[in-house]
């Protein structure tokens, strides 16, 4: 950090972090900055800002995603790309997605300083992107990273819609942020620095990871569909009570989960929609999004055939009708060897052990890797601050790399 | 029916009431006309139209209950009250109250138009009500009435809000019935019609009953507070979910009214609010509104002990807390007998054979009980049409008794 503020950038990255923290502030150290939202706008343009101060060249696609690069070695090199998010869930962390990209910021931007200070030549340019619509709170998730690699095509990204019928290119057209640009060429490589969101590293006391697994997630949105009948005299057996289903499902994955060996599998029902929700209408509609994660491809078949077993006996036992609304499948995967192997490197030439662990969560580098190497580097989730300058010199170095 | 036409109502009551039902039509059949919508008001705007037209005397109180007087016997003549109610759940049925107000309505003025016929004294008043907000789909249920025979203060009735924190006050003068009229004094008799809503009729294959009784109802908000965290990277077991606690709970009840003796208990979870509702976002928070009903009141306390044992069980295993954030009990009780036995009487008059049955559902009429002798009438609710001129007729020397 020293060296950053050597040449006299107004705010250091420990200010600029807890600047950015207060926006969306939910009071608690939480930030609700759910993509599309003022305080996303908000969060976007003091990104920008950061980025023209800090003599990036911004540019805005039309998904929505924010690149800052920095030309050091000419239009054709290559590009060295870093960054992350910075929407959030309603109630999120101040932490997750946004460290990512302010680290992002500082790194690229000491790279360029210290190779001016030592007068050498590039051999790569520099570029921080902040994805849109990482977490999925309002919107599917991943999108902005998911139509930057071809995953999703643009219009279809666009017209989304959230549970209010707003599509995200109205939202992203409500603060401002529908490009018009081009985005960047497909960098050589990608590298995400990310809170770990989990505890392997904390429970391993080490304080720098490298991501070098994903877990697969199965997504399900599991309709039931009944009818609607007064809760007082409607007899018992006579209900077609589709709350009453999707609670069995949500019972039922929950046993799953337990029952599960400790780090194979994780299921969870955490977005339940009721029709009408009324107090004394029997609901004729309950929607769950349901998902099963693990590393195991084989457990998440077997759990999701186990899923759709208890879906068709709740909806027999609460005489409803239920069907798969959404179904979306991210199978399980590996970083780049060479990167991770980079990573771990770099680390102990500036006297850190970087351990490898799993990612449980996705992040925009997992769609990333379809498209160059890719490599994520992990810092343990406390309740403080979990980010050191220690593991700040390692990113610098090997973005150097 | 031919009686009212002859002294020339541009509309009859089957014309009326079909009228009326499409008034906030959900074009099922149903209708949407929830407390304070403009549907709400629309409807209410018609029914004071057909009162004027009709001859009464229009009042609204400052809860925004209806009043159509007919002053027949003079200022210091008892009232003979009748009417139900015009606020409907989000997919109601178009019966469900509407049809008590708008025959009603046609009874009051028939027997008026007979005594006059006849030149006949009237030793009572006639009077028509609509009491403000009967279903609670967005308020407190039977608030209107509440209000009028004291069991609520109006003060508290005007500052209960709906979930969006919208006062009833703020609903009611949204569409111009925050009345400032004094309410009608009690009256002398309070009869109801109502659809049954139940199915006791229909099995019995009779065509008119008469509630004698009605069941209790215990209904409970219970609330289950946990902790946010990522659905991905948290451990089953680190997990504070309150939906799955809620979940447990709404199985539990449901197994309790399912094991229960027919016709002596029902269950119900019919409305839950999660927060945040993401689906990644483990529930820190979710609200389970209750329902227990019974015809005994033991029957209520032993499943209103079962319910909390459940939620003490569910809020353990989910690692969560849980508290009751609403206990409203409603004992069981029996209308006027003296009344019932008329009605049984004049149906026999009429060439009917009325029953006596039990109401599961809440009622103006039962909080009526409070303040004067109240009987019910009922006709069975059937898909189609399930009023028939012969139980009107039944209705109107009702009235006149």
């Amino acid at each position: 950090m020293r060296k950053v503020d050597a040449v006299g950038y107004a705010e250091t990255f420990l200010d600029r972090f807890a600047h950015f923290s207060r926006i969306g502030s939910t009071g608690d150290g939480g930030v609700d900055r759910v993509e599309g939202s003022q305080a996303n706008g908000e969060a976007r343009r003091q990104l920008v800002r950061w980025m023209k101060e800090l003599g990036f060249n911004v540019s805005v696609d039309e998904i929505g995603n924010i690149f800052g690069l920095l030309n050091l070695a000419g239009e054709s090199a290559p590009l060295v790309l870093t960054g992350s998010h910075i929407d959030s869930q309603p109630r999120g962390g101040c932490f997750d997605g946004a460290y990512g990209v302010i680290a992002g910021l500082d790194a690229a931007a000491a790279v360029r300083d210290r190779l001016a200070k030592q007068s050498k030549a590039s051999s790569a340019n520099l570029g921080v992107v902040a994805w849109m619509g990482e977490e999925g709170a309002r919107f599917r998730p991943l999108m902005g990273s998911r139509v930057y690699t071809g995953a999703r095509t643009l219009q279809s990204a666009l017209d989304g819609k959230d549970m209010q019928g707003i599509s995200a290119r109205e939202a992203l057209a409500g603060i401002g942020f529908l490009g018009t640009d081009t985005a960047p060429k497909l960098p050589v490589a990608y590298v995400e620095l990310h809170v770990e969101c989990g505890s392997q590293l904390e429970v391993r006391k080490k304080s720098l990871g490298v991501f070098t697994r994903w877990w697969g997630a199965h997504k399900v949105d599991l309709t039931f569909e009944g009818k609607t009948a007064h809760t007082g005299p409607t007899p018992m057996r006579a209900r077609q009570d589709a709350l009453y289903a999707a609670a069995q499902v949500i019972v039922a994955m929950r046993a799953l989960g337990d029952s599960a060996e400790i780090g194979s599998l994780h299921t969870s029902v955490a977005k339940l929609e009721v029709v009408p929700n009324s107090p004394n209408v029997v609901p004729c509609g309950a929607t769950a999004c349901v998902e099963l994660r693990s590393l195991d491809p084989e457990v998440i078949k077997r759990s999701y055939d186990h899923l759709l077993a208890c879906a068709s006996f709740a909806a027999t036992t609460a005489r409803v009708k239920y069907a798969i609304a959404r179904d979306d499948l991210r199978e399980p995967g590996k970083f780049h060897e060479g990167l991770s192997q980079l990573a771990f490197e770099v680390a102990k030439c500036n006297g850190e052990e970087a351990v490898a662990v799993d990612t449980l969560g996705g992040h925009d580098a997992i769609m990333m890797t379809a498209v160059c190497p890719t490599v994520m580097l992990t810092v343990p989730s406390r309740a403080g601050l979990c980010h050191h300058p220690d593991e700040w010199t390692s990113q610098e170095d090997l973005e150097r790399g």
